[in-house]
């Protein structure tokens, strides 16, 4: 009886790594209990299979997918898998009274038409698109609280936003001169044998990859669009990076008042988010390194600005498979639920 | 109030990598509050100017090392220096009554005279000396538990000896034949700016260092022989591992019964280990990665058995900061203070 | 007509890092043109489609294997294939007058029991293996001197046995103490997608594989039994290093004389390896970095007595895709043409 | 006599990276004899004392730095040594008739006072200065050829102008709008013991550092500027990646032509480097890979126009130590000395 009280939840696509983290934080997290791991490759293995490490921990079972025994036994549905399979569950899901967090890009855009065209499929379902909310917490905190259905952010698009969204928001800069550089540890590529994605590929090497064409342009645009209340264009390029996790975005804008202060800035940002406690920004000089980030759900910005050019430069680093995917679908789980915003979430990096 | 009850620790020399994994740990750990940092060449700062990322979490000062004013304001304290210094200091603290849980290499001998033969110096403090606990827990459980000095072991000896105290305990191996080859992570160096430790260097690289003179040695000996209720003598080879965290020991040793199972084996480290809930023996067929056990307490064991040439060879992987130092002093701690021996540690690591 | 007088050589399994080390170290050396690039699923590509970064350079497609017609156009073939194929693709080779240097495990075996109890299949071809020569020049350089074709020795026993080679020629250990604990990058794996080769599960961790059962082991024992003139049972146990190239073997072995000094194992050494160009003994207290060898065909060997344990400690350093493949089978060339040995190998390495 | 016709050739500041990879190169250069290594704090050792993996091959001491001396036996001289000592060097080496390859920043500039307003001291040389070549053979080939004293170019200037000299040059970009955003390996930072360079502190890890203050700008700028007829100002923004070796900058520009086609850039790029064997341009859709660079002194580049945005971005990849160092001055010397300028300097990658 010793989780008397906790919420049953269940994690469809278990054995990825998005999988294994929400398995790791959900395992720790004092108000659920993790009832069902789902998936199809491996179903009927114990989960300690492909994560052996874990075996000692966790003694679940992945089963086979079947929505209707996932709603019966789950009241918050996580699912975790490749793109164009979250819209086909989450109906029946979200029709059985489940609460769900899809981490896929299926339910990040407000139109339903913007997904298709990036990722194709044929989708009818505006109706649901509508009801979903974009879980960033950091700017859609009041809304992701009263949601049944959560698309959470991609791992790019999460370190990008939380770096533009107080110049967006405040009118400081030229929108469209927005570039956002971006580096990622290669553990966003999942756990696919790829062979680009083999150590003795990617290791010792660096190089960018889907330029001016990459999937997550459209979900920065959208959510840029949305504080900026304007359309807006942005340029996006995505590097690969020898480690295994990190994310760090560097972004370049132009200032609409040149004379704006590195000062003020700080400032601002520093207002911006006041209540949000997995953003942390930093004091003057001082740039983030990803590995602070890691394993925690926290986002350190750094801000410059350069008086010769009249552009501000913000740093921005996460842990791509945590701030950037399960740290802040439990963050937002925390909302829907009325916990505290970092209850069961890791805060304090291990260094070095 | 809110720590009201928690017990007040200090640490001297919070600047190095020791100190650092111990300020994050206990920053979190529920039994404790830290009242004072510690350190020579730091002394003044904000331990935050080393260690930014934890500047919204950690809100001290490194002070000045004065004795007495750490005696009185600290009921147990951590000495995280290079080794010889911990041994003129420790008096002054033991005197007013402090528990005392030495990371350095001054108070890991039984015989004084052996540490002064491989670390020089001259010590006339054998009467000390003897009241001190060796402070692996697997072993010496409950000595740690009455003890007001801890001396902790050092990385390689923590891996190299839980991989072979149930076989000199139990007598299954022939002691002279136990061969240790280690492997660590650069992070064991410390954070002390040496040519040979640069990424440069040390990337992308391997080799072995202090072949047949490695100051651990004796430490392992010195155990491997308390275990064995006899002198041992064993073969100890360091390497350094083109990565950050990590020590995984291959231990091999010829069988005295060359008919001894490897599901013997299993079971007779799973007995051993019963009561250990920091040692994980993995099941046939699987070797531990180093990675499993990266920021986590945990020791991960693998053992074969090979019929053809007669050997066990054992696998044991530990985080050489945690398990390997800061993380094995907590948890002596938790002993010393009667609490449970997992109070306050992370037992799950990230993945990947 | 820059080409006249080149020995006309192909490649057949190009696309692999076996197949891409030949073509980069062929493409330099001054005795031979490349005029056949063959593999089976890349047949019809452009070689730089694989390899863009060897665009401007070479300029071949791959083309599908047929080995009548590869017989034609070359002198010299290289096969580089999975296990298993070699040995049906040879003999048509030498029926044709080809030289062949085969890099796969097919002609690594005295006795073709050996090689199928070990890898299964069902072979009757002891006539053409009893032909064969093993391609570890240090050991049989008359012999690949004259031989049609090679069997290229595996990455590991290359560098396990010339560690051990003096040792065992000479006497100077007991042969069943012999323990080869051996570390190789991550590129050993070949250019094939599997999960636990992919930089986010192989990267800042360490494992052991294959434990008291890899299939090097009996390709060692073979030479380590034709040195010593009576048969040889090792322990071989090999680990997976978070880097891309290198291996280090560390040997492990008990002296028949203890007193066996230090200086006279170097002077030992230097003495079977004095008409070696591609094998440098260290001097004394001198271990060799993975990285000296990188990019080289070279081994660097270094020396330790350890007189506490009767045992000498020996550490062979050399890049795995070149002393411990592709370069080696040119070296083997070299002989096969009458061609000095180092011709058209790198020996410097860069460094870092 | 076996180098009878070599030019005697000279390298001051032997022990770092720049005078080791001056060492490797300059050991292979069929034109050239290294004559003379200077140092100072290593003055008297062995070089091998410091690369002992070079022992077998470069048997030569690092001497004291006796300017008489050394422009008696070289008749080139190349100076790797930290700013601000080269120009205190050089002009009594000229005076005596060498030719002098200077790699520190001290030359590098046209105008003495921008040197000393970003990197200090105080300067009554413009004389000289303005008899310098700036050492990017891509662009001032001819002026190199005549030179006697060589400001070698930075590393990362080096790739950001070789990105950018296209486009600026053919006025096809709004220079104001130029952003490099540039990632390096560690190896840059040179081979000198920083705690932030250290593996336990840059592995598995990515930041910026010098936000719009990083001394190359000045020297991107002045070359930038010479390149478009007026005044350059860009953005640039290095960033420290966790490997040894390899830059890549990626450049952000608005084209004044937003219809200029990708194919056309294509065409314009190599028109622009046809007659410059290091630099490659990529077909279409292909992006360098820092790796593809590495130990070659090529410098690769891949380009993209965004429609969208109005943008072109380009990636230009070199190692940062050949390319970006040694290798580019001794493609420098070779256009001094009336060789091919490819003569001696290694073209074809390992890869992996």
């Amino acid at each position: 009886m010793g989780n008397m009280g906790r919420v049953p939840v269940g994690i469809v696509g278990a054995s990825g790594y998005g999988g294994v983290q929400l398995v790791r934080l959900l395992k720790e997290h004092p108000g659920v209990e993790i009832v069902y791991l789902g998936g199809e490759s491996s179903a009927g293995k114990p989960f300690s299979d492909l994560y052996p490490h874990l075996s000692p921990f966790v003694d679940l079972k992945i089963e086979a997918i079947d929505l209707e025994e996932i709603a019966a036994r789950c009241q918050v549905v996580f699912l975790s898998l490749p793109n164009g399979l979250a819209y086909q569950m989450a109906p029946t899901l979200l029709a059985r009274g489940c609460k769900v967090l899809d981490l896929s890009a299926d339910y990040r855009f407000f139109d339903v038409n913007t997904y298709t065209s990036w990722y194709g499929g044929d989708r009818q379902d505006q109706e649901i698109v509508s009801k979903t909310v974009y879980g960033l917490p950091e700017l859609y905190r009041d809304r992701i609280a009263q949601a049944q259905l959560i698309g959470c952010p991609g791992c790019y698009p999460t370190a990008s936003l939380l770096a533009l969204a107080p110049l967006l928001k405040q009118g400081l800069i030229l929108p469209e001169t927005a570039i956002i550089d971006a580096k990622s540890g290669t553990s966003g590529g999942g756990r696919q044998a790829k062979v680009n994605m083999l150590l003795a590929e990617a290791d010792s090497s660096l190089g960018a990859y889907g330029v001016a064409r990459h999937r997550h342009t459209p979900e920065i645009e959208q959510i840029c669009s949305d504080l900026a209340g304007s359309e807006v264009t942005v340029q996006f390029t995505p590097h690969l990076i020898p480690m295994v996790r990190g994310i760090l975005a560097t972004v370049y804008a132009t200032m609409r008042d040149p004379g704006l202060q590195h000062k003020d800035l700080i400032t601002i940002y520093n207002a911006f988010y006041r209540n949000a406690p997995w953003v942390k920004v930093l004091s003057s000089g001082t740039y983030p390194q990803t590995k602070w980030a890691c394993g925690t759900n926290l986002c350190y910005i750094g801000l410059e600005v350069d008086s010769r050019t009249g552009r501000v430069i913000v740093l921005s680093a996460i842990d791509n498979l945590m701030k950037g995917q399960a740290g802040q679908a439990v963050q937002c789980l925390n909302l829907m639920m009325g916990w505290e915003e970092t209850l069961g979430l890791p805060q304090l990096s291990f260094y070095p």
